[in-house]
């Protein structure tokens, strides 16, 4: 067994983004700009939105806040989004998810101009990664693929098998498995066998929100826990799978600052893009 | 065995459709219209779009036909169909495809309007199909789909494999049977040991383009042929499957008059939608 150790390789990452932000800054006379929206007060989403303002700021980008009240209706919200879609001071935007359950989060999501959608969120970004057309990844996907990448595991031909479905999670990180040639079962809930399905996989990606809930996979398959449950607890049994797995993320320090350092990264691509007056449809299709 | 009939659920679905179109004429004094494009002379193309405009007419839906030179070039394309997608009077468009090869096909297919997309091949379309949102869907996929529901083969939580990742095929009806609950693999030209995981689908699709190539599965699954290669040969060896699968499509007759009756059916919602003066981001998404 070997660690996957996403603190290292999202340090990596920062550090070029540092390095690009600041060049930015040199060249334009302004940091780029993510603009953070959070509705209500959930204290988890709260602690998410500080810690990725603080990394903002450290990797030299201008984090804006724009914090709305719980009963913030689905209109107002659309309208607070598109006007940071419009805002040409305004490189991203990310919308902290969840949003209050009144809300119509698909609305608010595709409120976001594709070209400053540096969180992965939209419907476009979604088809861009299925079908490997030019588009920011949704951020978690693309911090895996990203790990994989650095730990040189070869998908080419592998059966990857992602447990969780969500538009954010599950079916982007599926389909950018199935872009480096993988072969991709989506499994969820309602799955029939899924211990006997996770354990014919090559890499298995735990995306489903329950604690400690994969327990068993092939001998040296690859393990990636996307989950993150109360108590810093995973997705994946780390103490049962650890000895079997060829390599695994550990939580913290996995598939969680991965997702802060693609979000970064994706910020100063949308700027550098958008300063550099490239139109926007060829950059993201 | 039993077969499943495409020609016979199809003929339903369009007598539907067409009783649609004529209810569309008499409240509104107009036939819906779809405008089928075609670049170049390819003779399977030229074949497809004679039968497609064939099949509107006799269902009482106005074709238009614009029929472009083989040298057109993507901006061209582009220009005719953001015209069409301007056009008050066009309610669908169907580019055929394949378009010739220095044409950029994703383009071309992005000038579609959501709301024109009766074929479902835009971006938007597909994430539409991934999301559950509202949107039309690939003709095929979508055929495949009704043609399931109409033999009450019930998805939820069985094993529906895919062989085939086209961005108008595998893709999009891996995503449909994940809407409907199946445990969804997706395989591909790099695929290993792709035999044996045809053999563990309890539904099997394939789109894969090769005559005969599909041979073996698990006795009693559900066998999809969406291929159809020179000589009205499918994908699947038929003589070889016919005893062990508990329902089959026949190839012609199977998958390909559904996609017609889809396409048919998806022009008058569109037309529909229109004439209701539905805000279309509320139809579409």
């Amino acid at each position: 067994m070997a660690l996957m150790s996403g603190t290292d390789v999202a340090r990596e990452i920062t550090e070029q983004t540092t390095k690009r932000a600041s060049e930015f800054e040199q060249r334009t006379g302004r940091k780029p700009c993510l603009a953070a929206v959070l509705v209500g007060e959930d204290p988890a989403s709260v602690t998410y939105v500080k810690m990725k303002r603080n990394r903002s700021a450290k990797a030299g980008i201008e984090s804006r806040f724009v914090h709305l009240p719980e009963q913030t209706t689905t209109e107002q919200l659309v309208a607070e989004i598109t006007k940071l879609s419009e805002d040409p001071g305004v490189d991203g935007i990310l919308l902290q998810h969840p949003v209050p359950k009144h809300i119509d989060e698909r609305a608010a999501f595709e409120a976001i101009a594709p070209s400053k959608d540096v969180d992965g969120v939209t419907m476009h970004s979604f088809a861009a990664m299925a079908f490997s057309e030019p588009g920011f990844a949704s951020a978690t996907p693309g911090g895996i693929m990203r790990l994989l990448e650095a730990y040189e595991v070869d998908l080419k031909g592998k059966h990857a098998v992602v447990v969780g479905r969500s538009p954010i999670l599950g079916k982007p990180v599926a389909m950018l498995m199935l872009a480096k040639d993988a072969t991709v079962t989506i499994c969820h809930s309602k799955t029939e066998n899924l211990d006997q399905i996770v354990r014919t996989a090559d890499i298995v990606v735990a995306a489903v929100g329950k604690p400690k809930f994969i327990t068993a996979i092939k001998p040296g398959a690859v393990v990636i826990d996307a989950g993150y449950n109360e108590g810093n607890v995973g997705d994946v049994d780390f103490e049962q799978l650890a000895d079997s797995a060829s390599l695994i993320t550990p939580v913290p320090g996995g598939v969680g600052p991965m997702t802060i350092a693609l979000l970064l990264e994706q910020t100063v691509s949308a700027a550098t893009r958008r300063a550099d007056l490239v139109d926007v449809s060829e950059v993201v299709g």
